[in-house]
């Protein structure tokens, strides 16, 4: 659909589900726009992708949540930084992103087997591993929370990487230009402080690393 | 007014500019949302705060800057995640985070010395130091470049901090609890293929250190 063309730097574009399945996968958080009394609204929020669909949950009393169940238009857009461009001009300068936005309807999500599958997928992208080591949802818990999808028919993907690009007659200036590598890492754990010592830290809290 | 109030979690609302300033400062990127044929559209675009305004800028052809200096609301969006919260209960995992909404109407920035001076903005904080190295704009550039201020008017930050929060009766599950500290941080820069090498690396880029 014409409203997933990118068109500014249309060669940034990008369409095919690879690169926009690895951008959700690797982003923890869409920023969620709906209209809100004619107002736009924006929202972040974790998301959790799965095949063709986008997961979103919270609490069964957030506002967001239930303009998306009353079948509000939304876009869910997710960005990941990846580097500053640094150019011989000031003009030029840059960073290196890759970005997804999703437009759609937002599903409900009923089925009780389809929703613990959610909040597994949810626990699971967080810390790979971690759901088989804590308490699962009780049913009050998982009543209490609202799973919402959202197809990715209509998803695109945007792409900037590499060296700056300069104006010609820049290149001969005495600038450093380049790139400036930047990622999201996680550091140390930090044991809560009612921690019972006698419970030691499990693989998959002490291989997690950011991808 | 109304609409900056939190209503999920009061409790994680932050309305002093102090708190607001910080959170804008240290993100590069808001989602910016708009209303456009009726519908959300959420972009990610680079911002820069100077004293009580949001700068945006960007291409002169740009349709999210077109609506915007045609007077649509806006609502801006900025998070930055700290920390993976690892609950006993999958229920209460969580992030801690760090978000500012702004909501408002953007006026163009039309005087050639504040659009340079935005522009310089935006160069030292990518990275601080850079502006006096680098070749300035020219009038073409500053005529292709579009800058756009938000008034911080109304602006609300929400922020969660600390450890899990377990049901009474989950602190005795035999479950290792605790926060994954995240961070963004920049890492060793690589010179475009195309630069000098006789010209060194500048100390506002070996020194530089995302916050």
């Amino acid at each position: 659909m014409s409203r997933t063309r990118v068109r500014r730097v249309p060669d940034r574009g990008r369409y095919d589900r690879e690169t926009i399945d690895a951008i959700l996968d690797e982003t923890l958080v869409s920023h969620v726009g709906i209209v809100h009394d004619g107002a736009p609204v924006v929202i972040p929020t974790l998301h959790a992708r799965l095949g063709d669909r986008l997961y979103l949950h919270g609490s069964a009393a957030s506002r967001l949540l239930r303009a998306l169940e009353r079948g509000a238009e939304v876009c869910a857009t997710a960005t990941l930084i990846d580097g500053l461009v640094l150019a011989r001009s000031a003009f030029h300068h840059s960073v290196n992103y890759r970005s997804v936005v999703v437009f759609g309807t937002a599903r409900l999500v009923e089925p009780e087997q389809e929703r613990l599958r959610a909040l597994e997928l949810f626990t699971e992208k967080l810390v790979p591993g971690r759901w088989p080591d804590v308490r699962p949802p009780t049913r009050q818990e998982l009543k209490g929370t609202k799973v919402l999808s959202l197809p990715l028919d209509e998803a695109s993907a945007k792409v900037r990487t590499g060296p700056p690009v300069d104006d010609d007659e820049d290149y001969e200036l005495p600038v450093w230009a380049g790139v400036l590598p930047m990622s999201t890492v996680v550091h140390e754990p930090e044991p809560d402080p009612r921690l019972d010592p006698a419970v030691e830290m499990p693989a998959h809290v002490a291989r997690w690393r950011a991808v």
